[in-house]
């Protein structure tokens, strides 16, 4: 007996850099076991690229291949399409033509969806299709599925995250080896795990984006990628990771969430995590998630965050699942479901601990004036590193750990410690999340 | 407007134990949460007990409990069973007659699930229905949708999985404090983390269990419980672990699969592996399973293995699923796809590295006779330790670490071993996963 539903399904493939590249791949050596998944063949139709003159490793079948989008947008004979260009235009026009013209979408596009993914949920919805895009985030590891399905009865309270492998490399590499930053950025760079222009990813941009995705499905509110406070990791040195070492911490650049009821906080920044913390033992460009929910506890998903092959894994999965829907032909409903406005929290507003690392004039009576403006602040002081002072310079360089404190309060002594006579710099200021 | 489908969704509960417990609660407190993720209300319609005299921390309406299994396997308006009774029967038998009526069925069984679930998948399939079973491994840790769904495209090489939190728990204690097995387990009865009969969990069963199911699904084949190799964690010493530090490793009970292709290796026992493996520094009750695909290299899932409100979360997750493809009257169609009958390889023919410590006389030339015998069946000793002896006894200790072998030579070599008259006692025989 033959089930109901199409003959087959066209996918329509918008971009054919290493991610389409690998999904295209895929689609054709797999497409047995994609088939047999589905319930019906499922056939890659067209392939939209910027320019034909481009020499690619991947052969396909030249009348695949068109640069007019139209070619995808209007084909009535494809059923999904995938995006994976990247960057936020035209990627999003498309999107929202295909979802329109009730094609489901299948992305890997973090800043569209960073940005947009209200209304394109919304807009899905509407048209009674599907918008998938587990891609989007921690490249081939189950997140956003089991964020929609799993996990869904629970109310999560945090997300702790490792989610940009190039800045993970760079930190395990300064950290493994005492090497300073610029010389570990060069090392990624030569190993293809930085791109030339690396500011996206150092700056905490990329996390950004991959945090308002995780934390918007997570706390279901609408976190945009705007909301997200960041801070990159090229202001570390090599004299952090060995304080660190020495008090028993890791150095990591962390997107943090917390759904504190009233407000939600979401924030990308280096921070010190005990070295005990199985975030901690993420070494590389691996990726990990923890999730802490009232049912399940704390939960951690690991795997590679990119890459061709991890990231086309997740890309085909949503095609088998919109391929699913199609072939039970009921319409894809998946719930967007109350979707809260929650107010994000200011950076001055979070409670966190810090590390202050700075140099001082080696005289007697410094460390009693900064002790005197944290306690000034209502900042207790948790231990004190002070090293061997430097003759030549009459400096010594001071470690200060704190209890928890308010950020604004923080911030304000911060200033006030820069403006001590006795304080020559403050090397760095990082926070400690336990 | 209003959608289609059912005004609410009625769900039957066989078992009111500790899961069985979690469910009820959470089917009533969270119930707008869980009816606005599936489109209608879903409620609570009747529970089975064994006994209506115990006494329960859990309130529940007094109609609503019965003893007699038909009431909610011939009620038309349960559409949901929910299995949280555990054990073979009468759980097994419930739930067939449960996708006959066209029911689904949710199972927390993992015993069930190890032992029929070619049969009830097969059966749920014909009958349209699904057989959801998330939370018989691994607790509230997604694993089975992840496996079903989000990297169903991958071709899944291997599992190494932590997957019975009680024998962590003992293991992590013998490891961290030095304490022998018997005090370890002990302390985990009086923790509540080890049953007052403790045999399944220690002996290797349960892990099995879950690893049939894992396994079944990971390599689409048909995987009994009867066909994977067990072996427990009662022999192992504090010897051995002092021995794993020195090595650099940690000893874990493993669950392993294995798609060699044209055979299957699945195999429960414990293991030495680096101290540097995720896996090592899974502490505690939680579990952890590293899946290893074609396309997404290493995934690891990681989080509370068991406990009522973990697994409950799991069971609700499958509930919505279930309520959404009823919501949608499509009727559920997952599909089992093309389950291979694959050879399962016999334990004599797995080949991994070894780890052997014995007690010898301490003569000359002992030494030179247990390599004798090692080099006669083909195998390579990488290390070996041997400590002061005891003057008293006349024995000394000895540790040998071999290079990869065939597990048929190395209990032939074993059993020459023991008949050496310099050998006093084959202490312990561990496996070397790297």
């Amino acid at each position: 007996m033959a089930a109901k539903g199409p003959e087959c399904i066209g996918i329509g493939l918008l971009g054919l850099g290493v991610v389409g590249s690998g999904v295209a791949q895929s689609l054709m050596f797999k497409a047995e076991g994609i088939g047999e998944q589905v319930g019906c063949p499922v056939i890659l139709k067209k392939v939209l690229v910027r320019t034909l003159r481009k020499k690619r490793p991947l052969k396909l079948d030249p009348s695949l291949i068109t640069t007019d989008s139209n070619q995808i947008l209007d084909d009535p004979n494809i059923a999904v399409v995938v995006e994976v260009m990247g960057g936020e235009e035209p990627a999003h026009t498309y999107i929202q033509r295909a979802l329109r013209s009730r094609k489901h979408v299948v992305t890997a596009n973090k800043e569209v969806m960073a940005k947009h993914s209200s209304n394109l949920l919304r807009m899905a919805e509407e048209c009674g299709v599907g918008i998938f895009y587990e891609a989007s985030v921690g490249g081939g590891i189950p997140l956003i599925g089991p964020l929609k399905r799993d996990l869904v009865v629970n109310r999560v309270s945090s997300i702790y995250a490792i989610i940009n492998g190039t800045t993970n490399y760079i930190l395990s590499k300064m950290s493994s080896e005492g090497v300073e930053f610029n010389a570990a950025l060069r090392v990624a760079q030569d190993l293809g795990f930085a791109e030339s222009d690396p500011a996206n990813d150092i700056e905490g941009t990329d996390a950004a984006y991959k945090l308002a995705i995780l934390a918007g499905l997570a706390f279901r509110a609408e976190i945009s990628a705007r909301d997200v406070y960041r801070e990159g990791i090229t202001g570390l040195t090599e004299h952090d990771f060995r304080y660190a070492k020495e008090l028993g911490y890791a150095i990591k650049l962390l997107a943090i969430g917390t759904d504190l009821d009233d407000a939600i906080e979401v924030r990308v920044h280096p921070v010190f995590i005990p070295e005990s913390f199985l975030l901690a033992k993420v070494e590389g460009v691996y990726n990990a998630v923890q999730i802490e929910g009232d049912m399940i506890g704390k939960v951690l998903f690991y795997g590679e965050g990119a890459g061709a092959m991890p990231t086309s894994s997740a890309v085909i999965g949503d095609i088998i699942t919109a391929g699913r829907s199609i072939v039970s032909e009921c319409g894809y409903r998946y719930r967007v479901g109350c979707i809260r406005s929650k107010v994000v929290s200011p950076m001055s507003q979070i409670e966190t601990r810090y590390y202050v690392r700075m140099s001082i004039l080696d005289q007697p009576g410094v460390l009693s004036q900064i002790a005197k403006v944290l306690g000034d602040w209502e900042i207790s002081i948790s231990s004190v590193i002070q090293k061997e002072a430097d003759p030549a310079s009459g400096t010594a360089e001071i470690v200060i750990m704190t209890h928890r404190a308010r950020e604004e309060s923080m911030q304000r002594a911060l200033t006030k410690m820069r403006n001590l006579r006795a304080v020559k710099e403050i090397g760095s200021f990082i926070r400690v999340e336990v």
